[in-house]
């Protein structure tokens, strides 16, 4: 294996198992399964979602969409705010794709319906808790004018109503995971009742990967959006969201420094490489966990080992000081990011765990 | 200017004056300038340095050393611990420029002397305190026989010590970090001291941008390394080790939703774009301060408004609400980065305030 630098790996049958997973779910519960390709930004990834019969999909800016859509997909929602400084692209993609748009705000819509050529699709951003974007569920009204405005505007074809359970993220437990379901599915069943007189039809998209990934059941809902679950992560294993053997990418990095008296290792592998998000453990952060290779890929996570900190280039690893005794530099190691998407886009470059690249490209 | 998304400004009248300013220093105090190259990665913003006189560069990677030298820089530290797994990466950029690397251990001085066929320089870490890399400064026996096996190995040609007070970036005051440069270079002092009779001419090279920035007088040290200060950010503003005018980068971003009633805004514009880096005001995270554009750039940060969260593509603002309130989809807003050096890697690409691109490489 021609490892010279942190470089990410991803184990495909993992991969391929979770989408599987995924996919039969949103079967099983009549969901169109609409996956965020925002985690991977890959166009190989891309194909192994089509293996599974994936047809349409989700992304998080008009970059991601363009990119997408010349590697084949003509389907594609962008799940963020419309930016309007962007309106060139928008009316290329929509003059060649199916192109689902979403906006919360009357200015955007005008600015839409006054400048478009070809039908987009138009999902309007309902917040249910999160309190990121979108209209608060409980305007009723305020989101009901605003989907009669957009039907009634040109080339704006009104499909439904799309949310995201951010907020799931910060959950404590999968029980907790499921009250946050539960409720912005109550929330929707609630707006989708409201507005049935004038949209029997209505679309409910939801998709995050801690709800889609922990419940059974959907409610109303039409469609599912999760994304990062192709690959996991270590906040989606403290969530309860997946199990540690489904995590599918880890970064490999060479140990650089030793300092056997404090417990702790460098790694040639930081900010750069990981992102610096982390989680909280007895007053530290924890930026991964640590595993060493083995035949094919990484072992399980080394108990009492953790990645504590990390600046641009350098990761510290601390622990268990009969494990660290042991180490070198020159050894190598594999780090199980603690949020994978951020970790994805950093990288920029995967390989496989026969060693062979793995298109992808960022979309910054 | 065409702005559609995320783009990142360099003011290089801002550059230049950071960088005139420091060299100044350099020259005055009779130390060898050797910026770090980590922070902009850009052979274009190296230009800037040469145009001052700069000759020898610091970076923390080889594959930025390949990058530089092929930009036509051939006297080049990689300040990060050897990473042995690139010893053919390292061979042939000693068979081109004159290479200095960074080692603390035995192991890793062995294996180069028994694998190079060019000559390079060698300096020893030592921790001067921060407690990430490097030998600590009390192990003068350690020191001084890695320093004599240096010495006596083909083709290592042992230069002296390189220490990075990188616990400055902690400290709460200016008085504070000088309060570590003084500390540092009495460390330094007493090896100097203490190897005198070996090594009576053994470089001491230094270099964090808070020290080199606040602190006029440098004792023992022969050359620094800040890197930082060539862009500064409101992490350095807040150490006091710049002024607001001397933040060079920022980044422009798109209002893209408005939640009045909340007084925040959401932009397109967020971890994917500056980093999760952040410091803590209020029992909250702060990740950026928020400027109006004016005529040429951006204007003084506003008071009291301020991005409080991130997530992959999102940035949410808040404040002032009579501020909040005039905003709309559409308005562009500029933000100064908390870390600058994570920011610049993470978008990779670098507009002038003419809005000319700005070459750059990402060395991941």
């Amino acid at each position: 294996m021609d490892i010279t630098k942190p470089t990410l790996f991803v184990d495909l049958d993992r991969c391929r198992a979770n989408i599987r997973r995924m996919a039969e779910k949103a079967r099983k519960n009549k969901l169109v399964f609409r996956p965020h390709f925002k985690t991977h930004q890959s166009a190989a990834i891309g194909e192994l979602f089509r293996a599974e019969g994936v047809e349409q999909i989700t992304v998080s800016s008009i970059s991601m969409a363009k990119y997408f859509a010349a590697a084949g997909w003509n389907d594609i929602t962008v799940a963020f705010p419309t930016n309007v400084w962007e309106i060139e692209d928008i009316k290329e993609l929509a003059s060649k794709i199916k192109l689902n748009l979403t906006i919360e705000s009357l200015i955007v819509a005008e600015e839409l319906a006054t400048s478009l050529e070809h039908e987009v699709g138009i999902y309007i951003k309902v917040d249910c808790g999160y309190g990121r974007t979108g209209i608060r569920w409980e305007e009723l009204e305020g989101i009901g004018n605003l989907a009669m405005l957009i039907r009634e505007a040109p080339n704006l074809n009104f499909h439904g109503l799309l949310t995201h359970a951010g907020h799931s993220y910060n959950a404590k437990s999968p029980e907790a995971v499921l009250r946050i379901h539960k409720e912005y599915l109550e929330h929707m069943q609630d707006l989708k009742d409201n507005l049935k007189e004038e949209f029997p039809d209505l679309h409910i998209s939801i998709g995050d990967t801690p709800t889609c990934s922990i419940a059974d059941e959907f409610g109303c809902a039409t469609e599912m959006r999760p994304g990062n679950f192709v690959f996991y992560d270590i906040w989606q294993h403290r969530l309860g969201a997946c199990q540690l053997q489904d995590i599918a990418v880890a970064l490999a990095v060479p140990v650089v420094s030793t300092h056997i008296e404090r417990s702790q290792l460098v790694v040639y592998g930081g900010a750069v490489h990981l992102s610096k998000d982390h989680y909280l453990e007895g007053g530290g952060k924890i930026f991964g966990w640590v595993c060493e290779p083995n035949e094919r890929g990484w072992g399980e996570p080394l108990t009492g080992i953790k990645l504590v900190a990390v600046s641009q280039e350098h990761g510290v690893i601390k622990g268990n000081w009969d494990w660290i005794r042991m180490k070198k530099p020159g050894d190598l190691l594999y780090i199980l990011p603690v949020h994978s998407c951020l970790t994805a886009n950093l990288m920029g470059a995967y390989k496989d765990l026969d060693g062979e690249t793995i298109e992808v490209q960022r979309a910054i």
